[in-house]
């Protein structure tokens, strides 16, 4: 499963969700905080609900269980709501969105995060970069698939600019004073990441705490740990949420493409700014990365095969030739 | 309920939305538009989710019928979604999230609207402000409260700086050739709102339009009629969504509360920049000025007296003496 979860985001050129991440995976499951043998389960559940501990699983193998009982509850009913708690890390929240949307449904998929974000006003991290992710099936065309952090940018967009030893526009990160900062040197160590489009973010990534880590019984904030960085030893205990709605129940399958097939058509049609020669409904790039890489294969970037050779060294196996 | 919907909103000091839109309504009353004698119903349900049809009657009075419907609904499943169609503009969307969370369940509300935002790229409006609104319960705290628009800033701020003669930030508009400006005269004639946070605030603004527009039936994107200016004798067919989450079927009420009250302490307690006295969690402005407002009523802002004295001259009711 989490094979699939991450090769899924790399034929995306999603890259630094995708196979990049086993290195820190193995590294939990060796030091037992996941758990190889760990069952994701549903804890309590009705009619149109579900709340699965993932038994510190993996998170992709409890993110995909979880979606999988949100599908069949949205098929019974309607709509559904599933959460989790005792997961880990998830990748990207695209997949299992997009897991609905591949069987007809709309999906949408969330999940949790140690501190990194600031609200308004504050000085450092108050909620995690809480991705959200939604995919609706829109008939001919791809399903809408958005996957976003509720930051500004994603904090390796500032780290890369520190490396480089470069400036940054003012809208990603605040300083030790909690102020708008150009300069990235002090980043992760003070400050934190700016919410995306400031209170909108900052709001839209509490529901989401809300939903993955309150509703769940799963840490929030401060109270969830670090799977790159923490002791590995220890369940992270990150929450997740995950909706499925059943549009085949609400509307004739043949009409709502139709009308999803409209809506984005009138997208391609309308009129572009100067220079601009196409305009991209969600997900349409990562699509066209995609059927690239169904045929040609995925083209990792170096960081990526250095990370997978420095998990095959951790594992023993031979990476001799593995990449060419 | 039109009066009540409104008169919160104002309390909430949100007057953009509130009493003001009053004379508008009555106009597409008289007109015919807006049906006084129209009955909101279930077109379609199932278990968890149910689709209105609003018959043309005032969209407050349709989506309070439609989240008191998502609220049962979710009290015997555990969620629920609503669609609506043959609406007309709802006000401020935060009224129906917060009727869900007055009775211990999660409101969403959202809703389309006639295009009025770019997408990254274009040269024109591509998808409504398509409002969202959050409400969750929080204990002892209010309840947590977002309503917010997926453009960079509402319309009305354009056209104020347009009037005073003043440039706006280069995140606002696009002009007519697509690109950022920071001139404010062409609008609304020419260009459009940017969405917030780029793509992110475009991808939000798709999925709401799906929910509310596509899988309700309703007219969507260019398909709507503007409330405020199109012929005042057809119905604009807005569409809407409304979801409600039963947190009491999910987890046990005092725990619930218990951990939102946990997360707003800590936001409260958070480190805050150079010269910030206090951090805010989503809605706790608005329920400071609506504690306000029940003690000493509400100071209406001048525009909004005059409007409701226009709307007081097309009915014939002598407004003398109605506003001190």
């Amino acid at each position: 499963v989490t094979a699939d979860v991450l090769a899924t985001t790399d034929a995306w050129g999603i890259f630094t969700h995708g196979s990049k991440n086993v290195r820190g995976y193995l590294r939990r499951l060796k030091a037992g905080g996941l758990r190889a043998t760990g069952r994701p389960h549903l804890a309590a559940e009705g009619p149109a609900w579900g709340v699965v501990d993932g038994d510190s699983a993996l998170g992709m193998v409890t993110s995909v269980f979880a979606m999988q009982t949100a599908i069949a509850k949205a098929r019974a009913c309607g709509i559904a709501y599933v959460g989790v708690r005792n997961s880990c890390h998830f990748g990207a929240a695209g997949y299992y969105a997009w897991l609905a949307a591949r069987e007809g449904l709309i999906g949408l998929s969330m999940a949790n995060d140690i501190p990194s974000v600031a609200a308004p006003g504050s000085r450092g991290g108050i909620t995690g970069s809480n991705p959200i992710s939604y995919s609706v099936p829109a008939g001919r065309h791809s399903p809408l698939l958005l996957d976003m952090s509720t930051a500004t940018v994603a904090g390796g967009k500032v780290y890369a600019a520190r490396t480089r030893g470069e400036r940054i526009p003012d809208t990603w990160l605040i300083g030790a004073d909690g102020k708008p900062t150009t300069d990235p040197s002090g980043y992760p160590d003070v400050g934190a990441l700016q919410p995306a489009a400031g209170h909108k973010g900052y709001g839209i990534a509490l529901l989401i705490e809300a939903l993955s880590g309150i509703l769940s019984g799963a840490a929030f904030t401060w109270r969830v740990g670090t799977w790159m960085w923490d002791d590995g030893t220890k369940p992270t205990n990150h929450g997740a949420a995950f909706l499925a709605i059943d549009t085949n129940a609400i509307m004739p399958a043949a009409e709502f493409a139709r009308r999803m097939e409209a809506l984005v058509d009138e997208i391609h049609a309308s009129p572009k700014a100067d220079g601009v020669e196409r305009l991209y409904v969600p997900g349409e790039m990562e699509w066209a990365r995609h059927e690239r890489a169904m045929k040609d294969g995925v083209q990792l970037p170096p960081d990526v095969i250095a990370s997978l050779q420095e998990a095959a060294r951790m594992t023993g196996l031979n990476s001799a030739g593995l990449f060419v």
